[in-house]
Formats: structure tokens, C-alpha cells, sequence
């Protein structure tokens, strides 16, 4: 019987562990793959966690990890079947069979970001394409670039990109944005915008790194190419939480319902990172989060003992 | 008359520069001493900044500072006198009367812990004597401490000192203590935890590092030596806002109101770090703050431009 689970190994579960361990707490983390690291493991380039700009993304999680294994933290691999909440004790089965139980659980499974399914998407990912124009779009400045998707995200970031790019394409598969109306005006006043309507992305190519993409019209009539060196695709994210959407309260998009103090709607279960309804989705907010979430274990045990 | 200007350059500052200039953001930070860098400057040493375990406090600011001027951050030294709503405009003055002019601010002066002001609190700053049980208390696993203070944080403080130190003393100069009863069922129940009521902190003392400390009964008839290697000072905290109390809203204890968003009772003035109501205090949550204040002066810029 653990004080702490942490489930998941991206920048919120081991910023927990570190926490946590530094605290003096009991605890294990649960890893899906080996070494973790969540998201940033595939990210080529970080420059916005204060202190190491510029840094590998693999390097970094390497960095957390080693962290996290130089304070004692012991890793347990497994993907995470069933979690139950039993009143003082918390269970966590893994998919072969193993459960171990714990008095608090702090789930950091993170969230992924959908994708298009495209020709190149993979390829290029992290050589041009990007799922996050605050994580990357400064390495666009002065060039040309094209966001995917009709949302508030998508318009927010062509928003974002044109302050710095030269132009930037917006890309939607409909006649009409489902953004917010004032984030709408804001787009239609940037100069250096152009929405192209009714069309849906069909290939990104270049060599090496992204050089253009290949447009097709929503009636299937027209083809049309544009040079671009960014794609940015903003058409959703999804959080890893289907397994807990029977044991806490997810909103309509299935994000854990917690706010700062990582508190969720179940009394000793805490959500951290990307996974927890939180407005700003970046590395420096997961990590923030590992630590309030065992801020707000300590919180807890202390309560539980009276 | 500049998008943003950032008042202090600790953590919470400084990464608001790193995200604001990543967003293409016209700002200035405005830093009262030369190099910044807040209250971790005078850490010893920083085991919970996920990625860089031990890192001593000032190199930490330093790589701080660095990363915000490889991105071309301008700074503007001087001491922030007044700052004024003016609805669209917001104007900072400095003591020496120069005027600046935003569109936005984010206030992120910090915080002071409030000092004893006893015989060696000074000299073994880092060396023994802490005002953060988080951040320290893992450097004295196995060892004797002394936590002074009678409310919330510092009954806490003793509590997580305790899972971990070989004793820990809490010195508070009255025969009860202001912290939650709950926390106080917990105390009583730590078996290495002795309270010494009515007595005060009088010296503390070693050669190099904290050797001991002299406490005075509250009625100055006796006077007792302590054989510990650690002081945890929490006798509260002092958030650097006067200036700003007659314009934006505070909490009886001072801090700017203001939520995850970092958005404060007057539109278009953000708060970010140490200085706002929160529950955990740390390096990784000031950081978080600033990149989440950049998003909300974003947010902010685009609902003002309709």
C-alpha cells in the first residue's frame, strides 16, 4: 500500500515523482512505455521551458527522468487498465493483471493531439509540421506558413503566427469558422492572413524539412499547392482519460475536471498536466501541476489521519 | 506605448518574457535590481526545478536571464513608484520619474519571507537556515531541524520535516497554535516532533554551517541550547504589492487576487508568481504563471482590438 500512484511519466507525472519523493512520500509511477516522457519525446525543438532554450525535447524528458531516478523514484511499466476509487484506498490495475494500491493516485497520462491522417504528417513532424504554434511557431518567423482547422485554437493560432510569419494560410474544410466572433474579427484584421475556405489538406511534402502542402476543394474540383514551411494542426486534442470517465467527472470534452489544486471530483484522486481541464496546455503548466497535485496530496494524507 | 510591460524578473517575470517575446509581443521588463532573478538568487542550492537537480540558485537565475536575452528582451532598470489604470492605457512610473506606457502589464514582483531578525539568520542563509520546508527539507534527511512559526505553514512545514528528519522542533512563542486543527491532530501524532511553546529564537550558531540554535522561554527566566542543523523560519510572507493595493484588489494578507488565469480584479493588469492568492509557492508555479499571463494578455490584446 503506496501513500502515492502517479500514472504517467510526461513532464507532470515526473515533476510529481520529483515532489513527491522529495517530500518523503511512499510512491510509485506507472509508465506506459518505457523511459516515458509523454509528449515532449517527440518534440524537436523546445525553447520555452525557462532555462534551457532551445533544447531537444528528448533530451529534456531525459533530463526529467533523470531527475526523477537520481531522487530514488521506482518506475513500474504497465498501461493502465481500471483505476477504482474504494474510499481510503485507491486501485490501480495495470493490462496484465497487475493492481497495486495506493492511498492517493495523481493521474498524469497527458492528452494527444488529433491528427489528420495525411500523407507526410508523420514524416515531417517536428521538421515542419506541429501540433502547437506557442510551442513552435517562433522558429517561423518571416515565413510562410498554414494552419489547419476552424476552431478557437486554430484561429487563435493564426493569430499568433501573424504577428511574427510573413503569411499564413488558414485552412477549413467548411464555409465558416466555429471560433469565437471576436477571435474571428481579430483574423479577418490580420493583413497578411488568408482563410482558404471549403478545403481540407491532402499532402504535406519537401525534402528533408516541409517545403509545401497540397490542397483539395471540399467538392473535390480544384487542387491547389502552396509553399509553406510550417503546418500547424489544430483540429482537437484528445485526453487520455477513457478509463476514468466512470470513476471522475471529465467535461464534455473528456478532460479530468480539476482546477489549480489538481483536485478532482473524487476525494484523494488528483489531476495533473494536460490531462485536467486547465486553460494553457505547455510543459511549464504540466510541471507546475506535479507539483500542486502533491502539494495537494500532503493536503490530503494530513486530513485523512485525524 | 509597448503590447506589455513586466514589472520584476524572478521566475515568474522572466518566463513571462520568454513567452511574451515568443508571441511576438512588444514588451519591456522592468527590474529593480541589475540581473534579477527574484528570490532564487540567494537559494544555495535548487533540487526542484525538473531537469537541473542541485542547481545553485543564482546560476539558475542566471540561466533564467539568459534565455530571455538570447530572445532579445529589452530590461529597464529601476524601482516601479506607481502604476495607474488608464483603461486602454496602463502607466508604470519609476522612482526616478521616467514613464512608461503598455497596453497591458503583468506585475511580478514577488514576495519577501518576513525574517526573525535574531543573531546568524543572516550568515547561515543557505547554509542551514530556510524559509521553505518544500524546497529545502529534503537536504536534511536524518537530521535535527528547528521549524520556528505557530500558524498554517509552519505547523506543515514541521509535518513534512518529520517524515524524513531524525527530530524536528518546533519553537512557537505562545502556548498555542493558530494552524487548523487538523493539522495540529497531525502534529501531535509525529512521534519526532517536540513543540517548544513560549519561546522565541534567540541566536543562531555554528562554524560555516548551522551547528545550533539559543531559545528563550517567553518569560525570559531560562534560556535553552538546541543541537540542530536546520532552521525553517515561517513566520509569514510579505508580498512586494503596496503600490499596487490602491489599484487593483489584495487578500487581508496582501497578495493580488488572481486565479490560474492570472487576470486581477482590473482588466488588461495581470499577476503573476509569489505576488498572487495561491497555494503553493515555487519556482515551477511562477513560471507556469508567467507563460499562463502571457496567454491571458493574448487573450486580452484580441478582445480589445474588435
Amino acid at each position: 500500500m503506496y501513500d502515492l500512484i502517479i500514472v504517467g511519466a510526461g513532464p507532470a507525472g515526473l515533476s510529481a515523482a520529483v515532489y513527491g519523493r522529495r517530500a518523503g512520500l511512499d510512491l510509485i509511477v506507472i509508465e506506459q512505455t518505457p523511459m516515458g516522457g509523454g509528449q515532449v519525446v517527440d518534440t524537436y525543438e523546445v525553447d520555452n521551458y525557462p532555462g534551457m532554450p532551445g533544447i531537444n525535447g528528448f533530451d529534456l524528458a531525459q533530463k526529467f527522468r533523470s531527475h526523477a531516478d537520481g531522487l530514488g523514484v521506482v518506475f513500474k511499466g504497465g498501461r493502465v487498465a481500471a483505476v477504482r476509487d474504494e474510499g481510503d484506498v485507491k486501485v490501480v490495475e495495470t493490462a496484465d493483471g497487475t493492481v497495486y494500491e495506493a492511498r492517493t493516485l495523481i493521474l498524469a497520462g497527458g492528452a494527444e493531439h488529433a491528427k489528420l491522417g495525411v500523407p507526410g504528417e508523420d514524416v515531417y513532424r517536428g521538421q515542419g509540421v506541429s501540433y502547437c504554434a506557442t510551442c513552435d511557431g517562433a522558429f517561423f518567423k518571416k515565413r510562410d506558413v498554414a494552419v489547419v482547422g476552424g476552431g478557437d485554437v486554430a484561429v487563435e493560432d493564426a493569430v499568433y503566427l501573424a504577428r511574427f510569419c510573413r503569411k499564413v494560410y488558414l485552412i477549413h474544410r467548411r464555409d465558416s469558422l466555429r471560433a469565437a466572433k471576436s477571435l474571428q474579427e481579430k483574423l479577418f484584421s490580420c493583413e497578411n492572413v488568408e482563410v482558404v475556405w471549403n478545403s481540407t489538406l491532402q499532402k504535406i511534402s519537401g525534402t528533408g524539412l516541409v517545403e509545401g502542402i497540397c490542397i483539395r476543394s471540399s467538392d473535390g474540383d480544384t487542387e491547389r499547392e502552396l509553399a509553406v514551411e510550417g503546418v500547424f494542426i489544430a483540429v482537437g486534442m484528445r485526453p487520455n482519460t477513457e478509463i476514468y470517465r466512470a470513476v471522475a467527472a471529465c467535461d464534455e470534452s473528456g478532460y479530468l475536471i480539476a482546477g489549480e489544486d489538481c483536485a478532482t471530483s473524487v476525494s484523494g484522486i488528483f489531476a495533473a498536466g494536460d490531462i485536467r481541464t486547465k486553460a494553457l496546455r505547455q510543459i511549464v503548466t504540466a510541471v507546475s501541476d506535479g507539483a500542486c497535485a502533491v502539494a495537494s496530496v500532503e493536503k490530503y494524507l494530513i486530513s485523512q489521519t485525524q
